[in-house]
């Protein structure tokens, strides 16, 4: 083994969902890998392998991250732990891996299970990618910050305390991970008198992206989910 | 003009500054403009063209907004009206105009001052970008949010009671646009005794990429650098 070079960890944000919204070089380095490696549902298909699917090379050895959807931490914690093992079978023998993550790979996301247990040993890079923020403002076409408003983003299965002091402390929020909350915090926020303030956005940038006023937004959320909401006043009518 | 078909107004994110942290749509969607708009300083390159520069048809007819880089709202809003007159002559036409725009055109972008004057007259459409938040965790190579984590993002022109209350009540905090305030700020996340948990960014992306601990960044810090401040443990060890 001596001077045999180690291969480097690719953290890689695959965008909000259209693969349109990969940056170059997520798609240069996801062409150019010869192993990939993806979050995916216990049964059914990956949503970060999907967006990348035409950039991965045929011959790509890939390693499927299959975390059951249950709200005990242990089997995913498992899965990750199993995944890192395996990964790092190839960063050994010099082989790059490239990790492929929804959104962008540090902002919420499921990367960081891997990064905690590699880090150390392997040199990692991360890609950034077009966040989901971004992707659900863009598709709400509505500005979100502007000159110093202070921006809150606030997970959605936080208990509502904490959701409403944070909400009135700040210009603008944004609430991720709404899915089966979402009937709680709409109530929340009519409480405040905010729900006019409010947009609701499913699925951002996908072919069947649903956005609406929060009042007009469907009783059932789906993970991929999020409210904007906009305190005070309108920024880009100042 | 009966039947006339206006233009599309699109507001595309360029990212932070490495031209290939570009998303694909946005290089598309550049290649084919005829007609490019960008913000750029009184005198010298703009920022958000120099990205997108290898994108930029050869025949494309360019306004730059050029913007006074000067404390005074005035002059730019001079600036904004006056391209958004020239830009609406284009969409009147019926010819698309792309305005190119730094990290995403709704983060604390000038885009809005754009989209104020334009959105209610013309179709528009926006193309998130790899903001600078993305950038800026990337180059640091620490997860920034995880979980049911706060993320509060302040920009750094805020003053020092405003900035020291919402740091208190996030787990995550970016401070944007710290520029000729680095001193300032250091002094109360010192006073804070969160110097050891913040991390300092500047011209994420870019060759001269400057990142490190805040203890050992400059004095002196250009306009697009932040800090990035860790509270309580640390996410990816817990």
């Amino acid at each position: 083994m001596t001077g045999m070079q180690v291969g480097t960890l690719w953290g890689i944000g695959v965008g909000p969902g259209d693969p349109e919204l990969m940056t170059l070089k997520a798609h240069r380095l996801i062409a150019a890998a010869k192993v990939v490696a993806y979050p995916a549902p216990d049964r059914g298909d990956s949503f970060a392998r999907a967006i990348a699917a035409g950039a991965i090379a045929p011959g790509a050895a890939e390693i499927p991250m299959r975390v059951p959807m249950r709200a005990e931490r242990f089997p995913a914690q498992e899965v990750y732990a199993e995944a890192a093992t395996r990964i790092a079978g190839h960063l050994e023998a010099g082989t790059d891996v490239a990790v492929l993550c929804e959104g962008d790979p540090f902002f919420y996301g499921s990367f960081m299970y891997l990064f905690a247990r590699l880090a150390e040993r392997f040199p990692v890079e991360i890609v950034p990618g077009v966040s989901s923020l971004g992707a659900c403002t863009a598709a709400l076409k509505r500005p979100l910050t502007a000159r110093n408003d202070v921006l809150t983003v606030l997970p959605g299965p936080l208990p509502d305390a904490q959701l409403k002091a944070r909400i009135k402390a700040a210009e603008a929020i944004a609430i991720m991970k709404v899915g089966r909350h979402l009937t709680r915090i709409r109530a929340l926020l009519d409480a405040m008198g905010l729900t006019a303030n409010a947009g609701y956005i499913a699925r951002a940038s996908l072919a069947d992206q649903h956005v609406s006023p929060l009042a007009e937004a469907p009783d059932e959320a789906p993970y991929f989910s999020m409210i904007l909401v906009y305190r005070g006043a309108d920024p880009w009518l100042s």
